[in-house]
């Protein structure tokens, strides 16, 4: 082990005790931002990074406006060009900590805990956006940064990032870079470093469906018109083969096959039949046939029901034969689907099997593209072989079943592959009472960042 | 023509004004039913109806406590042993006047305005409660009634009756009739005086699906759990065949078939497509292969989906896998079905296609049984020759596609037909704004029934 990379990672060890209370002093600020009331404890946290920024050593550091909650920048290109720029992405704001009366300790009073530091925020990313600063810190204030460095922290993640789109075009040049870390994904167990290298996009739809132009009689009228909540029905229940397969016309055209290679990683993945009739509580596993629920996590796209609405749903019984009927449904997307041509073959779909005794409307409604990243790039595999060096173990591959549009925004505006890891584990409860971060596990974490740089 | 047939329907035509002024004062009474603030009215009207019927020449008339709004009784029994017995039906309270701005008059100040009188209650059942009154009135007045009559006004007919079938139960013997009035169907047109002879009856359900026993993230459980919106809606696709028949095992076994006979008296009623298409604004007509609409109505058993309830129904997307799904479901009834045979038949269907991966639970919620009266028999052959005598056409012969509990429950508890038959017409308004009675067609009813009590 070079020396340097020694130094960096005494210094983390020396550290400790501050990166904690600097850790509980960040948890501590309620950056809810979707409360309009916590708009100035949003701000003071913006401020609070900016100046964590700073004294790790970032340069340029900046409290950019946006259409909402600002994006803290700060950077540090030092390394010269021929080494690789990392743009290292976060979010300081936090899910509301509601219902209080359910957390053991005060959500906004971080206690540690046997292994664990309680606050809302611990995991979800107040613990992974010092990770990386306390990590890029070790390294500056011992020797010299490796790479290029470019932080972006924004404060409207737990509210869709509405502006983060908009702010990565308009900031396209500062915002240049090799690749993006995105410590906003986590490990499948403590001793199980992951690398999540695949996300799936979405596409939401509402499907209206109308009958008569007004609620009818069932007894005068049953029979004779086509009741909308059974159209809809049969409209939904076509949707799926007796396979568990999507039936929109070329659903699957563009799907890119799950090679053998990657369904050796993903069997290694501790997530078996088991693990989710366990987490799901369901009676038994539904889904396409030929494939494990692992593998359909991530690897395939499915079309779920998110919602369902038609005539009378209070208590005790009418006899209304409902004029409209109404189904949310989404689509979770794999490479290289496309949500706007899924949006199509849905339209397809309904053009060829809605009858002509219903009428129909269709809304797209939101819509993100997949995303993908080379296992084999040199990003991730320096990230495999630091976590490789940290835990003893090689890190599993793995694709999340989740969206998470900022990777997309940076592989399609600014045209880089995330590196998507963090330190976060499944029983973390992030966004639920509690929340927590496993201490050791985000020290182990701190350590393999040092290494990922050096392995840049 | 006799004498007495001749001297009630001169009595008709002399009290005429006072009959329209009675009416007046009834329809200002609001017997509310459903609102509790007006039960002092409610009760006001009974005594209205018991003083009414005193005046008629009615005996033993008395307002007789239910567990809710009393019942109104009085009888005339002095046409001998040999002489049928008729059960007079009828109901005091009304329907809400709500929204009380989309009257042109106020619904219990009545106004008569050309043909019309506007009221609430008008047509629903007041102007045919006082209809019956005063032609038994006029027969009694000039000569001597033909026949026995029983009446029975009760006040809950427009909250479901709760109290009725317990009233007939407790004094069945007080009831005891060769058949019963029933004067609340009505006309299909001015011109065309019509007889309803069956009434479907009704099996009404509410059909729970479960999956996973919370709500999951669509993206990391979807396509690996059954779906129970998608479940519930494949299960709803089953219950019809492409010919638009319903599913269910065993289904149409007792259903009693529509005789050649009976579809020429249905073809004569001026109920067509166009009507259909017309009165629903459905796109297009559906329903079971080989019937017309007008056949549907009445002759042919539907299962139609009332209500439809599943995860996220709210403005904009969430993307949850709902863990709950619900479906209200109802059947209307043909002779011969039981309600108690389809909510097995819907058992059994539900057993042989819900998949093992959710659970389901089935509560039947509301039944009645359907009911039909003999075409052929004296009763409604008695009305036919009335009507055909005042209006100049033979009647129409129609099965009504909704449920008349009462007609039911005179069928099981004390074993008699109904004859069921109105002066009420399509455009009245019924429970609707600016409700009204068609004054010349009342009055031809009047005629009509001195005829029928003749006719007996």
């Amino acid at each position: 082990m070079s020396n340097s990379r020694q130094l960096a990672l005494d210094y983390l060890q020396k550290e400790s005790n501050r990166f904690l209370d600097e850790l509980k002093t960040f948890a501590s600020l309620p950056s809810v931002s979707t409360d309009p009331q916590k708009a100035a404890e949003v701000q003071k946290t913006a401020q609070w990074v900016a100046e964590r920024l700073r004294q790790a050593g970032m340069h340029k550091v900046e409290i950019m406006p946006t259409g909402g909650h600002p994006v803290v920048y700060g950077e540090h290109l030092e390394a010269g060009e021929s080494a690789p720029t990392v743009l290292i992405y976060g979010h300081y704001d936090v899910q509301p900590a509601e219902p209080l009366d359910k957390w053991d300790s005060p959500p906004f009073e971080p206690q540690v805990r046997g292994e664990n530091l309680y606050a809302r925020g611990a995991t979800d990313m107040k613990g992974q956006v010092t990770a990386t600063i306390n990590a890029v810190e070790a390294i500056i204030k011992t020797s010299a940064l490796p790479v290029n460095v470019k932080f972006i922290i924004e404060g409207e993640e737990e509210i869709g990032s509405p502006h983060l789109a908009d702010f990565i075009r308009q900031h396209k040049e500062k915002l240049a870079c090799d690749f993006a870390l995105n410590p906003d994904t986590g490990m499948v167990a403590p001793d199980l470093p992951t690398i999540t290298y695949a996300l799936r996009g979405l596409a939401y739809f509402e499907l209206r469906v109308w009958g008569p132009d007004h609620d009818l009689h069932s007894g005068v009228f049953g029979g004779s018109v086509h009741n909308p909540a059974q159209a809809l029905a049969e409209l939904i229940a076509g949707m799926h083969d007796a396979e568990g397969r999507v039936t929109l016309p070329g659903f699957y055209d563009s799907v890119l096959p799950l090679s053998d290679e990657e369904r050796a990683e993903i069997a290694r993945l501790p997530i078996d039949d088991v693990w989710f009739l366990e987490n799901t509580g369901a009676p038994a596993l539904y889904g396409e046939k030929g494939y494990t629920p692992a593998e359909r996590v991530g690897g395939r796209p499915t079309l779920e029901i998110n919602g369902l609405y038609a005539g009378f749903i209070g208590e005790g019984s009418k006899t209304v034969l409902p004029s409209y009927a109404m189904a949310k449904i989404s689509c979770r997307l794999v490479p290289n689907q496309d949500p706007e041509a899924v949006h199509r073959q849905l339209r397809q779909y309904l053009e060829e099997n809605a009858p002509p005794t219903i009428r129909w409307e269709l809304t797209a409604m939101v819509g993100s593209p997949p995303s993908l990243s080379d296992r084999h790039s040199p990003w991730n595999q320096a990230y495999l072989k630091a976590a490789e060096a940290v835990w003893g173990v090689r890190p599993l591959f793995k694709r999340e079943g989740g969206s998470v549009p900022v990777v997309s925004d940076f592989q399609h505006i600014l045209g880089v592959e995330s590196v998507n890891i963090g330190f976060g584990l499944p029983n973390d409860n992030m966004h639920g009472p509690n929340e927590k971060l496993h201490l050791p596990t985000w020290k182990r974490g701190m350590q393999a960042l040092v290494h990922f740089f050096f392995n840049l």
